[in-house]
């Protein structure tokens, strides 16, 4: 860029936060931030996330709710059974988030234009 | 998965929301989210967009800018000079989502682990 940037632009040590870029180190990955929203409505099993991320593989689903089940963000829970069931929640880090992702999903229909 | 999922999981309807899909879809693509909080300070150019985000590369920079510009979030200026100043702004509906970034920070410094 041969172009000239206006003296007044010259902010940058307030340009990158670091809260930031850990927020979109983990909901920026792709599908973790749609696991969560999927989760808002309450507990789901590996088989209703799968199909309700239409498209998601069954290594990279269970790659990516370990994931944020370390981050603390979802907990797994195993019913003992008989049949042994596993579904996951929001762990309170994730219930933190939902007011955020509501907001997120507010500003998605107000602003961005529907995918045919 | 050879397991059981209890009954009362059964909401799958309610597990995809479209809008939320779209924001990740947009800003869930690396870079997009940091590019529009590195200007939530105020209007930034070429140079000081690329330092901000270590990293980036020229032309995925340009793409990304092209990107957010395309879908109404960022308006590109230019200062005809001489000598000739690009500078990027947010637009009003970037500006509609400084808000919920200020609480998606809020929650990463509460709720998730220091990166070192």
């Amino acid at each position: 860029m041969a172009t000239h940037e206006p003296d007044e632009a010259v902010h940058a040590p307030a340009l990158c936060d670091a809260a930031l870029t850990q927020a979109f180190g983990l909901l920026g990955k792709r599908w973790n931030g749609m696991l969560l929203g999927a989760l808002m409505g309450g507990p789901a099993g590996f088989a209703e996330l799968r199909r309700a991320l239409g498209g998601i593989s069954d290594s990279v689903l269970s790659e990516r709710l370990s994931e944020l089940t370390t981050a603390d963000l979802l907990i797994r829970e195993v019913d003992p059974g008989p049949p042994v069931g596993v579904r996951y929640r929001l762990a309170p880090r994730g219930e933190a988030l939902v007011p955020v992702l509501r907001d997120l999903m507010e500003w998605a229909r107000g602003n961005l234009q529907p995918v045919d």
